[in-house]
């Protein structure tokens, strides 16, 4: 490593040819117009010199960075590093390397975020979150390809992978009428992310269809998909209503109603039933463990970064919308219903 | 974003300069060969065309690529964003982007990662993990300034950000001694790794000063700092030896643990004490809540950005070595020894 880098000059100087009939060698497009023999002499020698293309030159002729820009909330948030594993196994052969940012829900964030990517000449951008609206990304998409992971896209034509959070939620509410359940709170997800509307949506429609309680006090709206949103909201709703058990909208918020029940000395699982969303890590290992619904991580991020490349090669697949099946995955956090409705 | 980029000459073009003055005056070193009036003519314009300077161009000229490569064994252990937050947070406001590469403490994936770093020439690299030698970083390092984080260099001068390990075993073995332990197990982690070796080392010499049983049976060795081996090693500790705790290396190999025990039929915390290292999140929510020792691992990322940018400014900063306290949590996970040690 400490060796000076290689240069087209050096490689020349060694063989006798001009710098610019190696620069033809080394780029495939252009060997044709060298002949055969010396042509195979260049591209033995930089061989052998441990000659390697620089990077800043290839970018600049090329206009690709070969770095791809991924945009999530918090890497510390459990769901996450799955999705970017994912990512990750799919780009990194074709030679992309990924930049994180990690915007806090912060809207002023992402629009910093986006920039920096800008600047950076990002060659894609693969984004988990967005308090933005579609257009500013629809914008930038119009130079720089974007695909969303976990979130869907308001305009049509902009790729996404998302879970069937409808499907997901209903079977949360089956799960619940099945053990008794009539009277159900929801902790709800930040309005403006397409996952915590849908769920919330879902939510209402199917305790509707199965004849459970409805009343609008049932339901408390979070500002994050945040631990400590979920311990005030389900504190809230414990003290204006009667329930039984509480959907949350995601596992962080999940852990918050854990805080809150334990705050009022109520058991989890027995005096009051809590559902998570996501089963990211450890949930199995919470006291209790977790009822929750599962959604394949890794495959989300696999599957973005295939409809990343997609664009990037233009190969020009019409699928533009990867739609995976959530599962049910039952704990300790839900049992029978109570006779009584605990406050 | 849709607009075509705008150039060196399309500024030039409006003021009615060559473009090479306006490359002068864009440039902070050569501003000043350029008539005053004239520079400040050109630098309004640029910014009212939005003229952004083209990265590639702007790194092939400096060598720089503002990219610092940070290599981990897996973003899915929870021990790891937080350190990555830290890192990102200083050397985000100096223009440096991160790139993640995770080995999955693979020598063989830690090779290729540093070979693309290298490729890809970034400004630096800052490594959590390292199976390979000290020698093949530091000639690495001749070039690209290295700095270890959570890994102690065996190599003097290679600036490292660490935690006094053996300050937090010796905590672990104080609080198991006056619980009343006499027989403590240790799940050690993989001594190819300096964390690993040291809490071991440590645990022997601390038993033996605290007048605690040292069988070596009550050692099993792990080869990765990872739940599976944790699983496995205490399920061998069990199967040969009479113990009332096992010390593990790290939160990962206690969780392990906790999976043994209760195969076992064992109660965690009553039967068996258990211990752990890091704190990382989540482990307070576990069941039961785990028993370890805390490390600021915010800071503890936030320290080795600092480490390296005093090398990529050459601040001549003469600290190279950067220890943090660690902290003991008790937790439910240990308990008074059982009047009879359960095998």
């Amino acid at each position: 490593m400490t060796k000076p880098r290689v240069t087209l000059k050096d490689i020349a100087g060694r063989v006798g040819v001009h710098p610019s009939t190696v620069s033809r060698v080394l780029n495939p497009k252009t060997r044709g117009m060298v002949n055969p023999e010396i042509a195979a002499t260049i591209a033995e020698t930089a061989d052998k010199m441990g000659y390697r293309p620089n990077p800043f030159a290839y970018s600049l002729r090329t206009r690709r960075s070969f770095i791809i820009g991924v945009m999530i909330p918090d890497i510390a948030n459990p769901v996450f590093p799955p999705i970017i594993r994912g990512i990750e196994r799919i780009l990194e052969p074709h030679g992309y390397a990924v930049v994180l940012a990690n915007t806090d829900n912060s809207s002023e964030r992402e629009r910093v975020s986006i920039e920096r990517f800008v600047e950076r000449q990002v060659d894609g951008l693969i984004t988990a979150t967005s308090l933005l609206s579609d257009d500013f990304l629809v914008d930038l998409g119009a130079d720089v390809p974007v695909v969303f992971v976990n979130r869907r896209a308001e305009t049509p034509g902009v790729p996404s992978v998302v879970v069937n959070d409808a499907a997901g939620i209903a079977a949360i509410i089956e799960h619940l009428v099945s053990l008794g359940h009539r009277r159900v709170a929801h902790v709800a997800g930040p309005q403006l992310m397409s996952t915590g509307k849908i769920r919330y949506e879902t939510f209402v429609e199917e305790c509707r269809k199965a004849g459970l309680a409805t009343d609008a006090t049932l339901i408390e709206f979070t500002d994050a998909f945040m631990e400590g949103e979920g311990r005030r909201a389900a504190t809230a709703l414990l003290k204006r209503e009667k329930f039984t058990a509480i959907v949350a909208a995601n596992d962080l918020l999940a852990l918050g109603c854990y805080g809150a029940l334990a705050d009022a000395g109520l058991v989890c699982g027995r005096d009051v039933s809590v559902t998570g969303f996501n089963d990211m890590p450890f949930v199995d290992r919470l006291q209790p463990p977790l009822t929750t619904v599962h959604i394949p991580l890794n495959e989300m991020g696999e599957g973005a970064a295939r409809l990343l490349l997609d664009q990037l090669m233009e190969n020009g697949s019409s699928e533009t919308t990867i739609t995976l099946q959530p599962e049910l995955v039952v704990r300790a956090s839900t049992g029978p219903a109570p006779k009584v409705a605990k406050k």
